[in-house]
């Protein structure tokens, strides 16, 4: 079970780090972590990850091509011709081809998910739209061989429902028991619909610093 | 707001990244990631992370100082002398004394849990007890400066907590949904008493691998 994931600089580390704390639980996990050049990358918390591949180092079929999302960084990506010629060349061999968060934008500039359904973060989701996709605003998508998580924590849901497809409920069942999941969101707000107007105007004003939108129209017109 | 974070080899990357998600959301948030030397440390799911500070090097008084936990890795190092004179140094003089999961037998063994409530990991949480604490079979545990979370996956619901001790509940509602943290776990087992009896045994049992009690009696023995 080879997995392939994208590191980049300012990227959310949680999205990556819920998956693959699941998927390593799968007999036979191997994974990679490649960037530009192998070596230490920045995420989101101050904590640097270890790149351990450059991209033309890599596995060229993976059997799960990865990547997660993030803020400004993420926006960035999609103007990065390497960077996405990277995720498309993969992504068309790899046996799945997935995403946590705005990791989903990645996936949709790179031309991935034409005629997909998608999720993404709740805040930018509809925007995949742009790149032919069909968005859902659900926990986790699975469409054919696209499997792709909403924004951050849902890399959990995610990952725990992929272990379910690949190895069987009854496997499954364990890591999640293994990984404590009976999670007790203490404010009880991590959906728009479950947030008062203040909370989401404000997690809004948040995510508009990293201008999504312009970046998205760009990368949809390249991509066109 | 100084968070120092211990990181060791074979240590459960979640129990770590969940919190420092959280609270790099913080006003001021800074971070050290402390082991034996600075560099690159694996974790348990093939992902190496830098830890940017020696032990010696770090901050004396922290505001926060964290600890994550992990399986064999983690009760290897309750024998660690070096490591438990650090943890036992910065948590005499940090603000707040906090873990993830096993973390909390580290804490422990380094002499700081006497007296206190503290959560772990459901499958070893009552040893907690040979170091003097309270064992609590919680998502998260506050008594007095100490904060510590069940397992693994808890990390998300103690950093969310501690954001709003530290922060107040409105900004902690705009992390918890930024986050999109409304979790809806695939299989529903992640308690013992969601579990059916073959989920439970194939759990003890992986966990059981990693010696747990000797290593537990052993630096219990070692601090009285």
């Amino acid at each position: 079970m080879k997995v392939l994931v994208l590191v980049y600089p300012g990227m959310t580390a949680q999205d990556m780090v819920g998956p693959i704390t699941a998927l390593s639980a799968l007999p036979g996990y191997e994974v990679q972590f490649a960037w530009k050049q192998a070596g230490p990358v920045p995420t989101d918390s101050g904590l640097s990850v270890m790149a351990t591949h450059a991209f033309a180092e890599t596995w060229s079929e993976p059997d799960i091509f990865f990547t997660g999302g993030g803020g400004k960084p993420t926006m960035d990506l999609l103007a990065d011709a390497d960077t996405l010629a990277f995720v498309a060349s993969r992504g068309a061999r790899a046996q799945w081809v997935t995403s946590v968060c705005t990791g989903s934008l990645i996936l949709g500039a790179a031309g991935l998910l034409q005629g997909y359904r998608a999720a993404c973060h709740w805040a930018v989701g509809d925007a995949l739209a742009a790149f032919g996709a069909i968005p859902a605003h659900e926990r986790v998508v699975i469409d054919r061989n696209r499997a792709t998580g909403g924004g951050v924590t849902a890399g959990l849901d995610f990952g725990l429902t992929l272990v379910g497809l690949l190895a069987g409920e009854p496997f499954a069942r364990v890591v999640e028991l293994m990984l404590e999941y009976a999670p007790a969101p203490p404010h009880g707000c991590g959906r728009p619909d479950l947030a008062d107007p203040a909370t989401v105007e404000a997690a809004l004003s948040y995510f508009a610093q990293s201008s999504p939108g312009d970046a998205i129209g760009q990368a949809a017109a390249r991509l066109a």
